[in-house]
């Protein structure tokens, strides 16, 4: 769940984030009782956290009055380094690969045991998928996450095999020694592949973003029909993407930080 | 209860987004002294609630201290309607847009007298543009902005004019008749154009995504190099891009809510 890391009650931050992390994929669209429960409030708590957010623009309501992530949330979390300089170094490189294949194009990085999923290329005659920007899928089931993974820290990995391996299709790897070779062949070969792990008829193939020391920036990766599949004639645009994905970063790691508006327009909220 | 003044602008609510309001996109990355002189806060208080948006991930701290907005709340202002619903629709007439065309693709809502960024994708061979996800930029110097405004509210478009038109380049319109002409030909003929009204070198075409009701649901725009400019041949290619958008968003608003609620509402018919 999206945030929601601090104990509710502990201070009023924490019960504001309890509140914000009790929307996630699954949850964008919350009545007051469903928020309430989800972030573990009392119902007048909530009440009052929620009409304080509103003010803010940090949650709206629709007709209904439901709630909703606001733009003014939406906007300041387009900031984070994530967006503002991954994602935006990312994008033309991600729009070649999406050019060349027509396929799903993602854009990922590991955060705890999750593939977070910070952009997706995809043209009206892709394959659908279920991941979207800002959702989180397992390491183990995913192209990209099976990238992240057998890069990350050893440590990272051991824990990761011994919790219980989610299964999602026939196809998901459940079994820890099988992973743990599955992630060494990653490693060696360089690239990560699926078929059918997540979802039946889709597949995939991903690579790391090498980064200057420890674990990669991001891992890009391509998505398609099981049937149409020839995934390692994808890895060398993928690599070349990646590469030079990772240049970029290093160079905008010296300088400041990337260009803006040179007039900043008028205030955010209003 | 500790920090709630009752006061809405006084709350720890308030301060919470004080201090994340000190960041936009010149000021991605702030010091503590900068933070709390840009969020108005006392230096201790800043520091005491920053540490707790930190715990929360809301915030990051870079190898200098500096901060940064976090992984977190990106993750959470991904679920806003703006970008769960609008953006995801858009995205694929966005890509096709793009392929026809090779430049950059511009998806903006108005949020008061700006032009908010949702969406913006380019390439390699693209002129490069100021906006970026996220970004504001005036209603009128930009393609996106001027589609906005021409369908605006005519009291939004009154207060528009009334205020400075600020000059971006010789060639913006900051005379307030010849800035209601314009949008009133806009209107009429159904798409917006600047031609080096923003930066100099750059042109833009743009088309509102109609809604049902009241005022467009957002705009979509392309951005050329001024030589290379034919911007009224776009306009079928964009029209129909615009006309996809809106009817994906009337076919799913059966439960969630328009992403960018044209007015109070009251009804919905299908």
């Amino acid at each position: 769940m999206a945030g929601n890391t601090g104990k509710p009650g502990e201070s009023v931050t924490g019960r504001v984030f309890a509140l914000l992390g009790a929307f996630d994929s699954a949850h964008p669209r919350l009545s007051l009782t469903e928020l309430a429960r989800r972030a573990g409030l009392p119902l007048a708590t909530a009440h009052r956290l929620a009409g304080q957010l509103e003010r803010q623009r940090a949650l709206e309501r629709d007709e209904d009055g439901h709630y909703r992530i606001g733009l003014a949330l939406w906007e300041i979390g387009s900031l984070a380094p994530v967006s503002n300089r991954l994602r935006e170094t990312a994008l033309p490189f991600l729009q070649d690969l999406y050019e060349a294949t027509r396929e799903n194009i993602h854009l990922a990085v590991r955060d705890g045991f999750d593939a977070l999923y910070v952009e997706k290329l995809s043209g009206h005659r892709s394959v659908p998928t279920i991941s979207r920007v800002g959702t989180r899928l397992p390491l183990h089931t995913t192209g990209v996450g099976k990238a992240l993974l057998a890069h990350a820290d050893p440590n990272v990995i051991q824990s990761y095999v011994e919790r219980p391996l989610v299964r999602h299709t026939r196809y998901t790897i459940t079994e820890r020694g099988r992973l743990l070779r599955e992630l060494r062949a990653t490693a060696v070969r360089g690239y990560a592949l699926t078929n059918e792990e997540m979802t039946l008829g889709s597949c995939s193939v991903a690579v790391p973003i090498p980064a200057e020391s420890g674990e990669p920036a991001g891992a890009i990766g391509v998505v398609v029909h099981s049937v149409r599949a020839d995934l390692p004639k994808l890895v060398p645009d993928l690599r070349a993407a990646a590469d030079g994905i990772a240049r970029r970063l290093r160079e905008d790691a010296d300088g400041p930080t990337p260009a803006v508006p040179p007039n900043p327009p008028s205030r955010r909220s209003r």
